[in-house]
């Protein structure tokens, strides 16, 4: 018994059991059925069943193996380069945008944006490339919503990394059907003031640490943020205060205070640049680095990345925030964001999907690979 | 069956029974015998019992009233001028600093300061000036430590004003022995920043609410608070940030936040005037008013006032803190505080009196009243 239109259903022994996906027919349809498969982060069980059932039954040229909720495939032709392709089963949590819904030329869902889209496109590609240019490897993988540690990719770079090795990364999340390039880094610091307490009846005998925050809000507002251009695409950092916070009590003057500022910068500098840089801008202020992830350069003068970019005429563009794209990038690997869908529609109620992003995904990629 | 050394003791009856005080003696050991009955807010019934039974067996000259856990006494010999005391019986929450300790010349322990050292000038007063000047009412008074609505004077003043008559109040608060006149006002304003929310990675989509509140903290930086001089006091305003917050995440540009800034105003302010001193020094935010209360000015030009100030000798102080004295000033009485015990010690757990502020406190006003 087996889950109709994707949806998965609960086999009379009590098994979560798939729905059929058929790949080498039209993504879009692909692309509903896996909306229709809900699979929110730690839940994807009955989407990777599905998803390893198509592939073993569709894909018989493929070398595929199951590991944890992530599948992989590949092919080993002997081919001179080897690209990677990847892409998230998971989504953020149901928020009563599920089923899948057709409205013309556009679906709506969760997911079809984040990234079931490309993730249709990668299983279309898997199903009907089978004489292709390069060695190809599909990593279909969980957890990529959630925390890192748990993120499918951090245990495969831990326990199966020869998966990760290739000469260029696409990873399929959504950028408008644009080859979006590299990312950028992204740091949070918090800023600490120190004063001294005192009842605001005698505040002369106090040091207000919320009015030593002015200089560093000044600065922020004064700020210019650096553009960069790195092969050919344009790189736009922030600084931006994302959370404040202080005071004891309405009557007393604040001893502390804090301030936790947002870097995006630019892949041509480093974290350690990016730190040395915030010191710079808020000197004399107390700061800690709270989160810090590396960006990734394009790396687009890599031929492969070229070979996709022609196939995807137009010119690449620089890649705003921060996605899987930079694993690899950390691996020496050219990599970039090719995907349907508007990433700022990602994690809104509304996602939606112009269908023509996903069909023109599958035909780029079809010409680059095929 | 009675509690000894002023602590309070449970009967055979089950019944709370109270510490037997001796009104005429040393009021430092008075004082001592107060502090040891344990009376923390909405907890006084046994400081009230004891109060109002030796008022009864010692002040005989004295009509005496109870009024829940608040006792008052006074005098109707037919003065042409009446003098207020008041006091209130409750302290804060005790922290490890009861009994009470003397070392040398100095008392330590709960309530030494804030206020039983003013309690006990207070009723070694009523038992021992029985042909005062001034006609006298006394207020013993529960609750000051809580919200407004059940300070015992907030009680008195709905259901029993008449108590509240007179030409000149005396606030026992602790004072250093000196006299310190009127207070001031004291309002707390929030200010409130709208931005619009975005994606830190695409920061120049949004408007970030905590960077607006530079100018807003420069202003505060650079504030100078104002000084005035009333009736040779000299008040000094304060103007301060005591909280702050705002955030939606690390990744979020913060579509809004918020300030709360706190402003002491002299006593020749209105809270209307206040609040318009603060729209302007605010111009351009949002502001609303969290709090108020209004000054008192010192009013020491009337007679009693004067009589008092002589027998202190010395000159008056500006009291910078809220009092009780405020709602005398607020009925158009002059109004002091005047007690024994460093303000600034007031709900530390270190709290302590030099004794000789007490006699000196008992001495003082026995030759004003007597």
């Amino acid at each position: 018994m087996w889950g109709v239109a994707g949806l998965h259903a609960v086999s009379e022994y009590g098994r979560a059991v798939t729905a059929s996906l058929h790949l080498s027919g039209d993504p879009v349809e692909l692309t509903a059925a896996l909306v229709d498969i809900p699979s929110v982060s730690r839940d994807e069980d009955a989407i990777a069943e599905s998803v390893e059932r198509a592939l073993r039954e569709q894909a018989g040229h493929l070398e595929i193996v199951r590991f944890g909720n992530a599948v992989l495939a590949r092919t080993s032709l002997g081919r001179p380069s080897r690209v990677v392709l990847a892409g998230h089963l998971d989504t953020v949590p149901v928020n009563d945008n599920l089923p899948s819904r057709r409205e013309g030329e556009i679906m709506h869902g969760l997911g079809t944006v984040d990234m079931k889209g490309g993730d249709a496109v990668m299983l279309h590609l898997a199903a009907t490339i089978t004489e292709p240019r390069h060695d190809l490897t599909f990593i279909f993988y969980d957890c990529e919503e959630i925390d890192y540690d748990s993120n499918g990719l951090t245990r495969l770079e831990l326990e199966r990394p020869e998966w990760l090795a290739g000469d260029l990364a696409v990873v399929c999340e959504p950028s408008n059907a644009v080859v979006e390039a590299g990312c950028q880094g992204n740091m949070r610091v918090k800023l600490t003031t120190t004063g001294r307490r005192a009842h605001t009846a005698r505040a002369w005998m106090g040091v207000n640490a919320i009015h030593a925050f002015a200089d560093a809000l000044r600065r922020l507002e004064e700020y210019t943020a650096r553009e960069v251009d790195i092969d050919g695409c344009r790189y736009r950092e922030g600084l931006q205060a994302v959370r404040v916070g202080g005071g004891v009590a309405g009557n007393v003057v604040p001893d502390s205070a804090w301030l936790e500022v947002g870097h995006r910068f630019a892949p041509d500098r480093t974290p350690a640049q990016a730190e040395e840089h915030l010191r710079q801008v808020f000197e004399g202020y107390e700061l800690a680095v709270v989160d810090v992830a590396a960006g990734a350069m394009p790396g687009l003068s890599a031929p492969a990345a070229r070979e996709l970019i022609d196939a995807a005429g137009g010119e690449p563009v620089a890649k705003l925030g921060w996605t899987d794209v930079a694993r690899f990038a950390a691996r020496g690997m050219p990599a970039v964001n090719f995907g349907p869908g508007d990433p700022t529609l990602a994690h809104t109620q509304q996602e939606h999907v112009p269908v023509a992003q996903i069909r023109r995904c599958a035909e780029v990629l079809s010409a680059f690979l095929g």
